[in-house]
């Protein structure tokens, strides 16, 4: 192991005062909530758990606890922090009981529909405290969306007598605990559904969630990289850089990136539209601009365009060369204004570099108490509801914590041609704070090669919380 | 600026003992020289400097200095920690007359040969120090090799009236340094010429050298990167990931990071016949097998491999896609065996990412030391010398400092199709202690995905300098 593979498992997280003590956690309740918009449709489809009230952490008597038994399962792609979720469910639920135990689902949902699941100790996550990847468990991308899958599901839950189950994941994933948690009310099972807000890419937010995580240490891995470019470039005055980013067609990682590294190209990623996409269905399908648009590509970023989905009927974004496609447009653009010098470019694309590394400080704390929040929201028996910390630009010891109902965040959408209750995306508002400083800058940055180097994410040396939460999420307190 | 930048701007790097008072150091003579090899030819070639001593720092009682003027040029390739021996060299000069200048030549040797200079001060060095990158004063690739570039040089030289000239570069950029020693001696000029080895190919070590300046840098930085996309395959369990990275076909960064990391797969550089490179000379100048290996590579690979060289006669190995290659390959092999399973990969490069990022605890402690180390050699009108920092394994108080005369390090080499006296590149050696070790380990880290995650460099937090130096050079001393 490496050092700091050591030191890291050594450490002891920061915790808000809020979840000093587990036994004084009681919720209160706030508004009922209704859902973002389509409320007939959608309080037709959760009937048991639509409307429910947002519930708020404060101080107060809690009764004896009896031991626990709560799944819990890590969906959808790696992100930063995903260990220390476990880590503070397993923490959270021990201090209320030591005879609570915690049943990890191995390789993702697959594992709660085939019935594959191990018990964590504390032995096994010793070494994954606030390490970074999710394979203490693992994760995969099968969705629970048959019948017979939600049958399988609830069998399972059943077979291990469970009293939550708690899902680690991104918006997909936490509108199918809030179906999960529809149906076992449905069926009887009074076993709680508890979402955890899980996405590098930032879409998962919104007036309740600040930030999903993982999002603020996959931005300053892929900003220490670009920063290091950026002064490799200023140094050697031969080639442009193009960076492409993982975190889809919502740019929050982009916007993230571009104010920590001053950096002045930006790549909106080509939003292609949903749905099904087959060459035939193109000229139809498309208005003429984007048909313009997509006649203009070369055949090659058009192929890539039209490659098979994920399972979430999603366009494979990191898949399309978008910095190839840009340098080529560029240089076709340089050849019309019949530009006399010389243009050397080099693309990169940084994705799979920042999803699985060690948290940073920020996402250390955020997740630990995510897991505890999970843990205190599954005794008090709440289903359907996500956890939620924050307050966040201020110390660790003043964040708040909240359970929020999953249909709030909800509206109607059609996707693989059919009309699904989904959780909105976030893109990024581009009349927000953040984006205006990024536009109002990026001109004069780009013409002094006015660069910011943010250098490689440091555990030590104390910080104010408030240099260490994303520059996007500063830009909203 | 970040916080970084700040913090380490502000930074003062370790200094060995030896250069802890500038006033007391003196260097001893220690054996004369000869070269590696061809030792005639060499001796013809440098009259003046050949078969020099090496000298070697110690404490001692030094006359009072005179202010002197030197100068510092960059050449070649970016490399963490350049801004530190100009720093290093500044603070050794002023240290024994504040009225010492130093001077910068603007965008590596075309500074020299067209006499493009700045002062560099107290204020301007300021925000540069530990920093990354060559930006203070810009580098370049120009190399000074016609009879016109060498008395261009001497008449800057002459005009600035320079008492030493400081070229940080590589092994070409140190021969060129030897050259324009034996030229300025021949022309009855008394500048000292200084090399100081600086390459992140880490191809610039022997017995005297241990690591050239910038490897350390960024073999932990590649190390960072491949550390977290091993843990997100091994969280994935989706994609193979092949990495290639920078270092050329010397392959000291490969192993180096392979040791970080347990990576199991190993990309050896095709290294292509020096020489003239034209499709037509293949058939004849390859061997049998070398024009049998070459038949089979994919025609862009081909393409590639001789597209044009860079000044030095070099092969661009970043621009062959060798991690595309080897891709195909196996796809190739599996197609072969009738694999019926998935085989999905995915290809990295890294190379800009390590070149200029904030220099590591080590280099920045090892550059400023051979700053001071060049301030030494030229007061003591050492000329066609290279600084020398050695007793690595030690704290950095007992690190060990000496010159090298350059030419001890040279053989003859066919350059170009003719021959010219060159220092000659270190490969690894595979029969040394580290590519053993790597060696007998691979299959079982392979085996049982038993991975290393060095995370990102952290420059807080105390350690034992024998835990910061490069891991191959942990395995030599």
């Amino acid at each position: 192991m490496s050092r700091l593979q050591k030191i890291r498992a050594e450490f002891q997280p920061q915790r808000p005062d809020i979840l000093s003590d587990m036994n004084q956690i009681v919720f209160s309740r706030e508004a009922k909530t209704s859902c973002l918009a389509d409320e007939k449709e959608i309080a037709a489809l959760f009937p048991k758990t639509f409307g429910r009230v947002i519930v708020s952490g404060g101080v107060g008597s809690r009764e004896e606890a009896a031991p626990l038994k709560v799944g819990v399962v890590f969906s959808g792609g790696q992100a930063s922090g995903g260990h220390n979720v476990i880590s503070g469910l397993f923490d959270g639920l021990k201090k209320r009981s030591s005879e609570s135990t915690l049943i990890g689902f191995l390789g993702g949902p697959s594992g709660i529909i085939d019935g594959k699941s191990i018990e964590i100790t504390s032995e096994m996550l010793s070494m994954y405290r606030n390490q970074g990847g999710f394979d203490l468990i693992g994760s995969g991308r099968t969705k629970i969306e048959t019948d017979e899958q939600f049958a399988a599901s609830l069998e399972t839950v059943q077979k291990l007598q469970l009293n939550g189950l708690v899902i680690i994941g991104g918006d997909d994933s936490n509108t199918n605990a809030a179906l999960l948690a529809e149906y076992f009310l449905d069926k009887s099972c009074n076993c709680s559904v508890i979402g955890v807000p899980k996405t590098i890419d930032g879409d998962l937010q919104n007036e309740y969630i600040p930030i999903s995580f993982g999002f603020d240490t996959a931005a300053k891995t892929y900003s220490e990289m670009i920063g290091n470019i950026e002064r490799d470039a200023l140094s050697a005055k031969k080639y442009y850089h193009f960076v492409k980013l993982m975190g889809r067609s919502a740019s929050h990682i982009t916007l993230e990136c571009a104010l920590a590294t001053h950096s002045t190209f930006r790549l909106n990623a080509l939003a292609a539209k949903g749905g099904d996409l087959s060459p035939e269905s193109i000229q139809n399908d498309l208005s003429e601009e984007a048909a313009h648009c997509f006649a203009s590509l070369p055949k090659e970023i058009q192929e890539q365009l039209l490659i098979d989905r994920d399972p979430h009927g999603n366009v494979r974004v990191s898949l399309i060369e978008t910095e190839k496609l840009l340098i080529a447009k560029v240089k076709e653009e340089l050849k019309n204004r019949s530009f006399q010098g010389t243009f050397s470019a080099i693309s990169h694309f940084f994705g799979y570099e920042g999803r699985a590394g060690f948290p940073s400080n920020f996402d250390t704390h955020y997740c630990y108490a995510h897991g505890h929040v999970a843990a205190a929201l599954v005794e008090d028996q709440k289903t359907g509801y996500m956890t939620c910390v924050g307050n966040l630009h201020r110390p660790v010891s003043e964040w708040t914590i909240k359970g929020l109902p999953i249909t709030m965040l909800m509206n109607m959408e059609i996707r693989k041609g059919s009309s699904k209750p989904v959780i909105q995306k976030a893109l990024v508002d581009l009349e927000g704070k953040a984006f205006k400083f990024f536009h109002e800058s990026r001109i004069s940055w780009g013409k002094e090669d006015h660069y910011r180097y943010p250098g490689p994410l440091q555990f030590f040396g104390e910080t104010e919380m408030i240099d260490c939460i994303p520059l996007t999420l500063q830009f909203r307190t």
